[in-house]
């Protein structure tokens, strides 16, 4: 498995910056990001496409993706939606083969920036790009203790 | 929630091609189809964003997805791949405001097709194609019960 990266970076030999991690999967920041705050979450176990993933951790991914769409929008990166995509297979224009599903921050009025993105790709300042996300994630959990939600509208 | 297209589907009220259906989900082709076997995946109780979704109702959606990517690859339309694509919010292009799951079957070199399916958005024999994806999911299903999966290489 050493010739996967996303492997690499689940081992520690690879950098990246983390965003969340637990015992069965972890998110970190794109490289070649098409939004600020674009985010990939993984399982640590390699699989390199769905035909391959277990159904519950496929399922535990996408609630990890879940979660990261709602902290965003409670971070400083202040997003008003996100695009969740998992493209399975070099069909579907899957170029790591280890499945990851992409969380794409969005911003109301962002369309040409987003047009941008896709060509560029161009990290955005990774570090603190990353703690904001840490930051939205621990807003989330926080709420979670709080009965304010209910009120929110 | 009568003027929401999705759960008047779910109701029964407006027409689908559905081709999977439980307690708390249902999944039917698209009406304006990105390529032939586009489906959605939706929850059966309103939801208008991943704001307002249940962690565990948005796995079970991925679960279902995650499966239907299985189940065309073994259907009649013979994908390679496919892209799961969960637009949230408006400013990530979404257009129905009821969560929704896009599974849209990819096959080697059809970049073109993909695109030209973008701009056209037609519908490709409904009820066909619905049955073709019955039929995957059928299989599927079978699979599960043979011990044959571990050589298929
Ligand atoms: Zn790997
Ligand atoms: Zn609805």
């Amino acid at each position: 498995m050493n010739d996967c990266v996303f492997c690499r970076i689940v081992a520690g030999e690879a950098p990246a910056a983390k965003v969340y991690e637990d015992d069965t999967l972890c998110a970190f920041l794109d490289v070649r990001p098409v939004a600020r705050g674009h985010t990939l979450v993984i399982p640590k176990r390699h699989a390199a496409e769905l035909e391959d993933l277990d159904a519950e951790l496929g399922a535990q991914i996408f609630r990890t993706g879940h979660r990261l769409a709602l902290a965003i929008r409670r971070s400083r990166l202040a997003a008003d939606g996100a695009n969740l995509v998992l493209n399975d297979g070099t069909a579907a224009f899957q170029t790591v083969p280890h499945v990851h599903l992409h969380v794409i921050p969005r911003r109301h009025g962002d369309t040409l920036r987003f047009a941008k993105g896709f060509l560029l790709r161009r990290p955005h300042d990774p570090i603190s790009t990353a703690a904001a996300i840490r930051e939205g994630i621990a807003a989330l959990d926080n709420e979670g203790t709080s009965p304010e939600k209910e009120t929110e509208g």
